[in-house]
């Protein structure tokens, strides 16, 4: 079963009633395998519009071509590969950005320091982890208000106690009470401590990249990073067709150390990105494939996930807009073309425009999370949490994600169609007029048979009425006072978590704070 | 384009600022056209499944059988046809069932009193009608209560309004405070006055069924209602396996007047049918197989629909629960099912089990709905307004999920291949680091190029927050207001509403009231 509960360290011995009555009011700590599909993809575009896309975005590459801004070095490996380099724009010969993809491999694992937690990204796997860059967060108690460390370190928790997440994530929120400069440091120590699953390193600069590598070095052991992927870091595209220094050096630096990126145009369409679905397409295409490519100029077999972030913006007010049915088109058609290229898929997530965990919220995210699933993203980001376009971090709206992901599960097992799925000996059992809630199928089946939520509210009107008539929000916010309450750190070798330590307070000690 | 707007009625006149600022905040009266799909279904089964449900579902009907309960017409057209009759139990041969649907039609027209508002269903079309049965109501202001007459009309005035429902409904919620026996005469006469959209007919009785016919053949014409189908009804099947004499009643007079009806299993898995997935199909294709061979009996040629509606049971409390995993199984399943039959099909709708237009109805709805646009669905019932697993129809989310139902139509549009689609210029000319907003190819394509909102929130956060910090609930009971105020009757021959009335009051006085 690809998403039997693998249990997070010993269970507490002890019997009897009490026992079992802790069991049952526990606050789970099991995580789920990452997902395999067993079911088929939905595409949305048939092959002639894919042979024209891919052909436009060849055009695009050839005649117009990509900046590689602030970055000789790229230039020169760009040159040396074969492409005309004209000051900082870089057209690319038909088939040859494709051809040096070639070398990116079509699944890897990532590595977290508990094996039970390790990841494979790409084939028919999904890897979910939480919303990424957030500067504000919201709860119902606190308001919309910057982000902290605190409130950071409380999302680890959460995301370590869910058991539908595979992946601890990257920046959550933004640590805003720490300097620009250091927070990158705070924010990986409480990833390795906190939790014990797999994360991501950082990008804003490419030395921050390199102080993710040595941090990895220390808990992973330095020569098993170097045989190993142990981070999935997010790389965007200054769409349309540009590649900055920042981005490119942090890329540089996990390349050359084989460290997995994410390289991912962030694409406002009618903003970065024609107004229309291909033509998005065609600049996605043409934009990952020069990205994918130098990263493979600078380290052949670089692991590499093909990015698509997709928002459309609404033409009247200017705001990004989410769960849109032109950004599904996209979503699902840059599935099929990283799918061509052979390459792990990033794309989806809980994304909503709504300011509060609502209605809005819940049908933005519905949609866009199984979305996720059947266009075949292999590395879903934010795909709990994510509030208000982005901008806000919501505790609330995290729990409540999370417990949606296990529907991606369920769905993804597809159809049991063994002897027991058949069920036609219940069938003949109950007959006409019959029941099935006390037949011998229903019995041996109904406690694996269905998903069931940890959160919403599936109660009698009357029970539910007279328990405070409480909305999901309010349902969450009890949850992740809970899971807080509970929440217990995996074990980590004290001697591995005094090295970190010392290597955040040496490097913090070593450099002014910076902010902005 | 499929979902281009038709106008209502005239325009008024004139000109000026006024005018044009009047149309600006006018509610729209436009209906948009049923959704014809430019998108391929999705396929949860493959060859194999479908051949072992198909095989399973004949051993079904051949050695298990069906119940048709007190109705000796019945069992002896079955027994005509080749049945093996054993009380009311009734055995079909193996391919008798599906060679006897054959002459159902795989689409048809149902004709509205407004040609304009004519819907075909079947083939790839897909016509969204609004919620069917509740007892209840629930609005912010009044909170859940008894549903009334006045409530069914506000609901029909609030469809005919909706740009995105192609359908009137049937019975959109129980007017209680009316008998039980006479209640379809006011819901009938609601839906042909206050709306110009196609409706449903009665079923809780085939006397009523009558009504139907006679209201139509005033309302449309007696020659007119023979020679075309103008009501679609919901037949529900007692599953497991069961067909009763008043359902049935119904159907016959439909079938003999040509008037379309949905043949529908009504499945709570785990409870009517067996708590697996390929269980539960076996059984709905079995009983749809019964119901639609048995309407071909009544009139070969009657328009008929596949229906299913399906829920899974809370295995903890015995709820019914909704916009699960395994129920969006059994509608990919059974829409391929359908197909494969050449039968119109009927699945999904805004299922939820919460109590509140919360985050929870709109996870569980957005799913919901989605998912019946990619399973093939021709006909969506409960399209928008269910709350509460069916026991409330409520004001704000018929409104917000009326709104939602625009994502559909610009999904099923599919990818627009055109040059203009491709948008190679708008790329030539932006080029790398450029914006598109300003771009000549945004310029002429922003107006139409994504689906907009009439209902959520999309606003800057500080406008949001000043303007009351709304979620989505409060804009939804704002629009549900404006939408009454502004309703205007569509125009109806004098004659024929009087005529319509005084055949209502005739019938209402000839019998004593019946509750219960």
């Amino acid at each position: 079963m690809s998403d039997a509960p693998v249990r997070s360290g010993r269970r507490a011995r002890g019997g009897g009633g009490a026992a079992r009555r802790a069991e049952r009011t526990a606050v789970s700590i099991e995580t789920a395998k990452y997902i395999e599909r067993n079911i088929p993809n939905y595409e949305v575009l048939n092959e002639e519009a894919l042979q024209v896309i891919e052909a436009n975005a060849e055009t695009v590459l050839a005649e117009i071509g990509v900046n590689f801004v602030d970055n000789p070095a790229a230039l020169e490996r760009w040159k040396a590969a074969g492409a005309e380099v004209d000051g900082e724009r870089v057209r690319i010969p038909r088939g040859l950005a494709r051809k040096l993809c070639e070398t990116a491999p079509s699944t890897f694992t990532q590595h977290a320091r508990n094996p039970e937690r390790n990841v494979v990204i790409g084939g028919d796997s999904l890897v979910l982890a939480p919303v990424y860059g957030p500067p504000f967060v919201r709860d119902a108690e606190g308001g919309r208000r910057y982000a902290t460390i605190a409130d950071f370190e409380k999302f680890v928790k959460l995301g370590y106690m869910s058991k539908w997440l595979h992946h601890s994530g990257g920046t959550v929120c933004e640590p805003t009470d720490i300097a620009v400069n250091k927070r990158h440091l705070d924010m990986l120590l409480a990833h390795m401590v906190y939790s014990d699953k797999p994360f991501m390193g950082a990008v804003t600069e490419p030395v921050r990249a390199q102080d993710s590598v040595e941090m990895c070095e220390i808990l992973f052991g330095k020569e098993f990073v170097q045989e190993n992927t142990v981070m999935t870091s997010l790389i965007n595209i200054n769409s349309p067709l540009t590649f900055d220094s920042t981005m490119m050096g942090a890329l540089e630096v996990y390349a050359a150390n084989n460290q997995a990126c994410i390289i991912s145009p962030f694409i406002v369409g009618g903003a970065m990105a024609p107004v229309s679905v291909a033509g998005t397409l065609t600049q996605t295409l043409a934009e990952v494939l020069a990205g994918v490519a130098y990263s493979q100029l600078v380290r052949p077999g670089a692991p590499v996930i093909f990015g698509t972030m997709v928002t459309s913006i609404d033409m009247n007010s200017g705001a990004p807009t989410f769960g849109t049915p032109e950004a599904e088109h996209i979503t699902y058609g840059a599935g099929q073309l990283a799918r061509r290229m052979g390459l792990p898929y990033r794309s989806a997530g809980s994304f909503c425009g709504s300011k509060l965990p609502d209605a809005q919220a819940g049908y933005e995210t519905g949609s866009s999370l199984k979305m996720g699933l059947l266009s075949g993203v292999n590395f879903m980001l934010h795909a709990c949490g994510w509030l208000e376009g982005g901008m806000v971090a919501s505790f609330e709206k995290f729990v409540m994600d999370a417990d949606q992901l296990g529907t991606l599960h369920h769905f993804a097992r597809g159809v049991d169609m063994s002897e027991n799925g058949q069920a036609m000996d219940a069938i003949a059992e109950v007959g006409p007029g019959g029941h099935y809630l006390g037949c011998a199928h229903t019995q041996a089946n109904f406690k694996t048979a269905f998903w069931r939520t940890d959160l919403l509210d599936y109660k009698p009107f009357e029970t539910w009425d007279e328990e405070g008539a409480r909305d999901t929000q309010t349902l969450a916010t009890a949850r992740v006072k809970k899971m807080l309450e509970t929440y217990q750190q995996p074990a980590l070798d004290p001697e591995i978590e005094a090295r970190l330590r010392a290597y955040v307070a040496d490097k913090k000690a070593s450099m002014p704070d910076a902010f902005g």
